[in-house]
């Protein structure tokens, strides 16, 4: 488990039906090549892609804003109650090796910019089109290049 | 004290002299309106700001990232130490009634997106073009704006 | 004001009366010193000594633990907001130089232990009696040895 | 993984040799007991409870103050960084259902205080001696009692 790559997934909690279908996918994908899904804990975009990657008995990390770990998502393996509110979006980009922003608000727009910051690869779908993010295709192109990024970065 | 005006000035620590100069008259600009300077309190942007107000007698609170409140630039009043790095960029905002942007990179991103997600109207000059930051023509109109809002919001 | 001496007072939101008496007086003295009260911007230890600060014409900041800063009470002068909770107990103590605690009760024993972990001297005044925290007769002496140790360790 | 309990073991990170064998026999026994083994994931009481559930076979995640992930101690499986120093001691209390202390200094008494806020029952071996901490005779004791009690609480 220790030396799994994490892929985060960022992206709202209100989404449009499209990217919920689009997370899915990117969660299903993850746990399909062995890699931890890393999220926000919470619903939406974050509910979603924890969904798909345990559908395909992948495991997942959900770092939440409140100070009750037990209000995470049904389908986070293990949740992380930080108490610091949406200072927490932070701590979702520095447990993850790489990001995949899907759709996604102001709160995304935290993450993405903090995944900047920390030196994180930023691999987009439909999402916020600012400087360094890496627009993709869709879920099969954006979890292959997170996956080839992680594995040369971090091996 | 207590009631005054509070104005958060957001930027790069390493900006062009150009942006320098911006940060300076914006400083001047609040402390001759009687507000009080909200900032990151160390270089760049945050420092010409804070200079701009102490030249003009004003009040400067400066959020560090650090554990000591003593490596704030020299020109904060009221130095106040964090010890969370980067989170602390969501103090700067809470701690504002409205935020100007001058230039700006990732972390200034973050604090745009973190003034956005706690309902604090952004002002801009030559920063992140994104929906919801409000751009001036410089400092004169971005603190007569941020004033303005700052009256009719918060009293 | 940037080189003041800053004196935190940390204390139970709700303690007994004669701790309200003692810490009313903790922070008159503080301000007739010429000192910055720091503490925590509620009530009970907190609001008394806030009090007695300004009846004297001192500065108060307060630390707040919630995301709005104007909850602090009526007499903070500067009050920050954190959104971190509990966690903000550590903040209360890296911005002052040296603390004194009035009763208290588990929160106060956080600020005793951030204070002696980030090398913070303690006085106590009818406080936690644990090793490092050094026992006073009272707010005269209280006061009187923590502007002394605040001297000598920063000037 | 969700559903297990999580016991928190917290402690020095240099402490005497009596200690480490006193922590790795805790670790054990909760790995035995398969129930989660949470704690600050570096050194000292940390490492040597990690390794004893480890060579049970049971899972540790560690909560650790820096930013970097991968600075845990060898025998976590879920490194969890927070980037905000000592202040990451309440999210090993806020992410435990229950608590156990093992000597420690005052690290480790900002733990239990925020588990007695928090409403975490602490145990305590050989440690901090304050109003709310249950002592107990050693590691036997001290994790039949807590898992005692996380189930009653928790279930």
């Amino acid at each position: 488990m220790r030396d799994k790559i994490r892929i985060g997934v960022i992206g709202g909690s209100s989404p449009p039906s499209e990217a919920l279908e689009q997370a899915f996918q990117v969660g299903r994908l993850i746990a399909r090549a062995g890699a931890v899904l890393v999220c926000g804990g919470l619903g939406g975009v974050m509910e979603a892609a924890s969904r798909g990657a345990k559908e395909e008995g992948g495991t997942v990390i959900g770092i939440l804003p409140g100070q009750d770990f037990q209000a995470a998502n049904p389908y986070v393996d293990i949740p992380i109650a930080t108490a610091i509110g949406y200072l927490r979006n932070a701590l979702v980009v520095l447990n993850s090796h790489v990001l995949i922003a899907v759709d996604g608000s102001y709160g995304t727009l935290t993450e993405i910019s903090y995944g900047l910051i920390y030196g994180r690869k930023v691999f987009g779908i439909g999402t916020w089109e600012i400087p360094g993010v890496i627009s993709t295709s869709g879920p099969q192109q954006a979890v292959e290049l997170a996956l080839k990024e992680a594995k040369n970065a971090y091996s």
